[in-house]
């Protein structure tokens, strides 16, 4: 699907101060960046970085005062596939070595507490598929999608206790799960068609039958529509900006359209 | 019932060390104490409490070296009766003033955090006894009994999300979950005649329909046996030995026996 | 001193809400109620409970819709003295009773993790008085008063980590390092005079040399001009209302003002 | 310096159990593996990764019954100098990309709580270098090596308030503090040559004025003596043996001996 995506973020910032931007849509095996452009007022000099290994981006600056951020991109993410019932898991053996990290616990992730409930609850499923499926369906039955009831600090620890989050959230617990039943599992940060009201989305990714697959735990986006910007262990490490001090954010404006061949963008 | 009760205790401490024990049965309204013994070796002063409300009894002291405590008693336990499905809950309004403490989240009992989980498992029942015997049903499906997994500081968020722990971890996941209904519940240490191995036991009472009853969320002994202690928010408030330093414990010894009128000991 | 303290409060409750409400002035040893009057809107009847050992009151009442609570009273709060430096410690078997349960940790004030701190950086002073004026001495020294870092589950562990937090932040941690000390610290409710702004405040109480003895963590308001409301063990005895489901709170007043003999109230 | 390093580990498996080890002395650039043998009984086919970028290295393998493991290299370290006190800091824009993760907050060491106590402890010193020996003289006054105070849970966070841990606390604790002055900070494993009793070893590597420096937090080892197995964000990257389940660890027996040119062995 090919899609025109745009972020506006403004902040105000009291001091000069160091920041990480994790934006732009990754230049990875699964997607391509068309087009795109990258501004930050007020700055002359961006340091880019780019993962060699996964296309993924950030950029670094010092920003001071002021400062809106604009991105746009036409990308074209090819073409997602729903995660199939029958997916195969692997062994750890049997996993690419960078897949790795993705069976460990991590900070909001603490996937090591939760062996004994993903075990007797998704540990009978005959398929790795099925039991990313059945994770996603409890999900669906037993956590609210409820703003205001978790912060930056919120574990899946804390959710399933909760019982109620907001996207991170969800994937949080959802990666956890996942995570219980050594399937590896990350975090990805995504534009996404079709979000209502258009944020950015955090969505699961599993490494299943050879290759990774897009799930949403939340159930708001069609995978399809989904244009990957980062992957990590968890929300910290794809986080849409890093600081160093607190910064006042201003505004934060996404949208994403599909775009159409002859015509330009079409009715979404 | 009638009880023969007996604790032996054994620490070690590297130097005079101030302690408050929580060993001897209570002198409440629903038991009565019929003969009872407490040695404390080396030492020939005690400070003893008894509070005018409760009956309950601690005991004070600053121990040194090698210390063994010996508490004997015979106690009446009187007739405790099994928890009804139909007892009536009761509103806020309609609470004894010295209730209200057993319907606030404690250290290990943060009720506050599972309202939802528990209104959407336990809230739709008629009474406040059928939302009791349900929390106590759903701790013994999905709780494993399993020593090790926690330690003193196990709350019982940790422990939902382990699925598994001892007594003390039962009781304060199941008070947590009456709390969350909005119906007293505190933790109560005792003796349990049958517990086996023979060990200080930790249950939950629930006020419900004018009175407090005892309930064992382990199933591992029989309410009709139990000798109440002490009854306290959560453990923190009954442990047996609390001392101001870290001491050597070398051995907890309890023994819970029936009285048989005129032969001595039945065979339990 | 003699003091007219009001509160206003206003809520909206969805739907009709048991609460407890803890806004009276106490009728403890230590301080007169004079006068005073307390209003619910469209409530015509209130449980009011009165501690028989404290003089600490709560009403209870379901609430629903817009309400409004007005409490006002003229209290002589007595002759409030601050703490000597050389108020002596009790051991702990030298101590009333009703202390006991001020010093073991609760949910907010985990005093068991902070002995090892504790005792290194005050342990060494002669004086119970002595080491809790160390103690308020040190949180004005490394702890910044700071709204909005702390929220209403911050325990005295973050807090010490964070290093900033408000009055029931910097009470929760006082009380805290008292405990690891042993001596028996509890939280107090408080109207306080000459508070800017006005609001209801948190201090500490600790007792030392026979009796309690209020002190302000913050320094924000003088010892004398502190009317008590409630102690508990944290913050979440004393909260002025508690109720079982979510509310809206719309306005919460609070005034305090000195009483003048003949003219009326006074410049303050 | 010239090192033989051994490690034998002994495990029960209950049953086959997938695991993946960090023992082999990394083939990174600042270490030359000059002789090795690995040997897992009873197993033929081990998976071994070797990371391109940093050289460390891992093996997999699905154990059962009576496992041992038994590792032997002879290593040149180079010659690890000790980090100077006026070793520059980068700003963020300054570093390379792969520094970046070692800058964020992790599972065990949340930097992110730290900054007010961080920035006013040691905020203040002039260069990098001088700040990490702060952070490290701060340790050394502060914290006591004690063993059996922390557990596989523990955090930078707990350590900070227990004030004791050994030296997987003392790196998280230490880590914490260098993110919170915005210093790249990693964990790694090693053999430590003449840390008595022998065990792995864990400590902290800063990245300053171009380049990663080994410190020891507990200064317990020498810095010129260590032997890198894996670096990572914090211990859970690093353990020597991660399995899907519990296991019964039966034997970890570590030597590190100095090899000399002509006469074989020295006396250390």
């Amino acid at each position: 699907m090919k899609l025109i995506v745009r972020a506006e973020l403004a902040y105000r910032f009291p001091q000069p101060t160091p920041v990480i931007a994790s934006l732009e849509a990754a230049r990875s095996a699964d997607q391509r960046v068309l087009t795109e452009s990258l501004d930050v007022d007020g700055v002359d000099e961006l340091v880019r970085d780019q993962d060699p290994a996964t296309g993924e981006r950030r950029f670094r600056s010092c920003l001071e005062g002021d400062s809106e951020i604009v991105y746009q991109a036409v990308v074209d993410n090819g073409d997602r596939q729903a995660l199939p019932a029958d997916a195969r898991e692997h062994g750890w053996a049997d996993l690419p070595a960078e897949c790795l990290p993705y069976l460990l616990a991590s900070r909001f992730c603490p996937s090591d507490k939760f062996m004994r409930f993903a075990q007797r609850e998704f540990g009978g499923l005959a398929t790795g598929g099925a039991k990313v499926h059945a994770v996603l369906d409890w999900l669906n039955t037993y956590v609210d999608y409820v703003s205001g009831v978790s912060t930056p600090e919120t574990t899946a620890e804390r959710t399933f206790v909760d019982r109620a989050g907001v996207c991170r959230d969800f994937t949080h617990l959802g990666i956890t799960l996942c995570r219980s039943l050594n399937i590896p599992a990350r975090a990805v940060s995504a534009y996404a068609w079709r979000l209502d009201p258009p944020d950015f989305h955090a969505v699961i990714e599993v490494y299943l039958e050879g290759r990774w697959w897009m799930v949403d735990p939340t159930s708001l986006a069609p995978v399809e529509g989904l244009v990957r910007i980062a992957s990590g262990r968890d929300a910290a490490d794809i986080a849409f900006l890093t600081s160093t001090a607190a910064c006042d954010c201003r505004k934060v404006a996404v949208s994403v359209k599909r775009a159409v061949e002859r015509d330009g963008l079409d009715a979404d």
